[in-house]
């Protein structure tokens, strides 16, 4: 039999939910899977990097790889050496420095301020805030001159069970119009440029857009959405990570075109950048970005749905059907549990088609 | 029939040729190769991340590492990325920056001058001229808080046929005496600070010495002195990268009691930290740092010797008979060719106690 093939688009915390969760799969089901990466991140060390090095930003593609590392003791020691940031040579050696060091699902957006900022305040201290992995990602894409050679040299130095894809092989900056974004004007729509600013602003996200408005789509990630028997959409911050994708003309023409089913996997809370946004919202929003995207399925969380009524008629309308699982990290904070997001997704996958 | 255990001592390219050559006797000896690395570097990227971040100076260990890396083409591809520099942003991409990006024989030396300097002209671009190897190696020193782990690591990362260990695990200050350190005064004698600018002075090296003057050696490299079938030392910078192991006294000490025997590769010509010494006066400084030294066999290249009585009565004073062979490259450079220079130790190597 063949192995089913999944493409999971997204960027950050919410993607590396999302491939932990399908690693989970891996016993029951024999699963080939593909990341599809965010590449406008222009915040902390990637920001850095994309700033000074004109480099595509390496943070969510290290996150995704080291999401799908292998279990070996060597290879995980590999992992944490990537996840590894420099510590502020002020600092204790060993202890990372400050919200820049957090690996959780606050990184993206605790990350810093974009790129220039910090490279202006770090300016004491070269490495301070870097991954090694960012930096052993920026070495390949250097070295080969190619981003897809440099992440599949990355992913077998990791041992990783996937491949790791950008969207677009050359760096996107997300911009938004955002009513509010000055709170003092909040009525006001302004135009919020950079996926930091846009993931930390106040106000609300009224249009997402990219730069250049039209990038071309990475060519391997095309290819295999087309191949694909699933893609998944989430979780993940829904303008900075997860409607990117769907504003990449030739990603997106193959996203509706795919022979592939499509499956959404709801956020368990609003963030920031969608504050005001209820869960049935977040499908909405989808559907307005490609109004041709067609869904199979949606995978919520009973509890942070609430009434679901809202949320199935807003799946219907993109031709999906809601499915409600507990997802959830035991602890009551709005992350996803790979183990139990893994186990509500092999009915959903192991089944035939 | 167990392993013989080598051990060869050095820093930067000189090390490298003499771990190359080791690798190039393997077909058809049993090595259990061992080396033990110099970490007084000062200049370049190592001198940078030593005065900014505190750390052991990663380069020669990087140098030796790969080395010994294995031959599978992934881990080919990993060896090279720990060789690439960053190139000055100004600079096209993937192309490395100037006479830093060299890994050849000339690095140590034209790495640029010690490390402060360096990284106030380097502000605005925070990572020129690091070697990838360099930031992983230093990364994995802070992670696993242990140089030791952290080398045993990277040498799994790049399949090394060998280990590598620093002589001490902080790093050392080479200092020097020199006569006609400043040309203006040539009879005068000068301290010269630093690994680098002892390497590149323009006077006469009167007399060596580590600070801290007894720093304590790595136990790992002592072990594997006191375990050690033989002990190769060179060829390499005579004082920079061959001499300074003889400083460390409990290394001195386990290289003076080890049943190992004992092997003096000779460099190919005087560098510029040598001149004016002949082949002959590089053996007698030998015995100089450490008298109680016996050697067993000084391999030299005839041609590089001429006249060989000179080199042979100083070979005998340390105990040693002097074996010539055809071990330079053949384009008359004076660099080791790690194929002939293994062709030579195959016979020395093998032979039974």
């Amino acid at each position: 039999m063949n192995a089913t093939k999944v493409v999971a688009f997204g960027g950050g915390h919410g993607l590396s939910a999302s491939l932990r969760a399908l690693r989970h799969c891996a016993p029951q089901l024999d699963l080939d899977i593909t990341a599809v990466v965010t590449v406008g991140d222009d915040g902390g060390s990637s920001g850095r990097l994309r700033a000074e090095r004109d480099a595509l930003p390496p943070g969510d593609l290290r996150q995704a790889l080291v999401a799908l590392a292998g279990d070996h003791p060597a290879i995980r020691r590999s992992a944490e050496l990537f996840q590894h940031r420099f510590a502020d040579r002020g600092a204790r050696r060993g202890v990372p420095a400050g919200p820049a060091a957090s690996d959780g699902p606050a990184e993206r957006t605790a990350g810093g301020p974009p790129g220039r900022a910090v490279a202006a305040g770090a300016a004491g201290d070269p490495l301070a805030g870097h991954a090694v992995g960012n930096l052993v990602l920026l070495g390949l894409m250097e070295q080969l001159g190619d981003p897809i050679a440099a992440l599949d040299h990355a992913a077998a130095m990791l041992g990783a069970v996937g491949r790791v894809l950008p969207m677009t092989c050359r760096p996107v900056e997300i911009e938004a119009r955002v009513r509010g974004a000055d709170p003092a004007r909040p009525d006001e729509v302004d135009t919020v440029r950079g996926q930091h600013a846009v993931a930390v602003t106040p106000g609300r996200v009224e249009s997402l857009h990219l730069t250049p408005a039209d990038p071309r789509a990475c060519a391997e990630a095309v290819i295999a959405v087309a191949e694909a028997d699933w893609l998944i959409f989430g979780p993940g911050s829904w303008y900075t990570s997860v409607i990117p994708h769907l504003l990449v003309p030739d990603l997106a023409a193959a996203i509706v075109s795919s022979p592939a089913r499509r499956l959404v996997t709801l956020n368990l809370a609003a963030e920031k950048e969608t504050l005001g946004l209820s869960v049935a919202d977040h499908l909405v929003a989808l559907g307005g970005y490609l109004p041709e995207l067609k869904v199979d399925l949606v995978l919520a969380d009973g509890k942070a749905v609430g009434d679901p009524e809202p949320v199935e008629r807003a799946a219907e309308s993109l031709g999906a059907r809601l499915l409600l699982a507990p997802v959830a990290v035991p602890d009551g904070s709005p992350r996803h549990d790979p183990v139990a997001l893994g186990a509500a997704l092999v009915p959903v996958l192991g089944a035939d088609r």
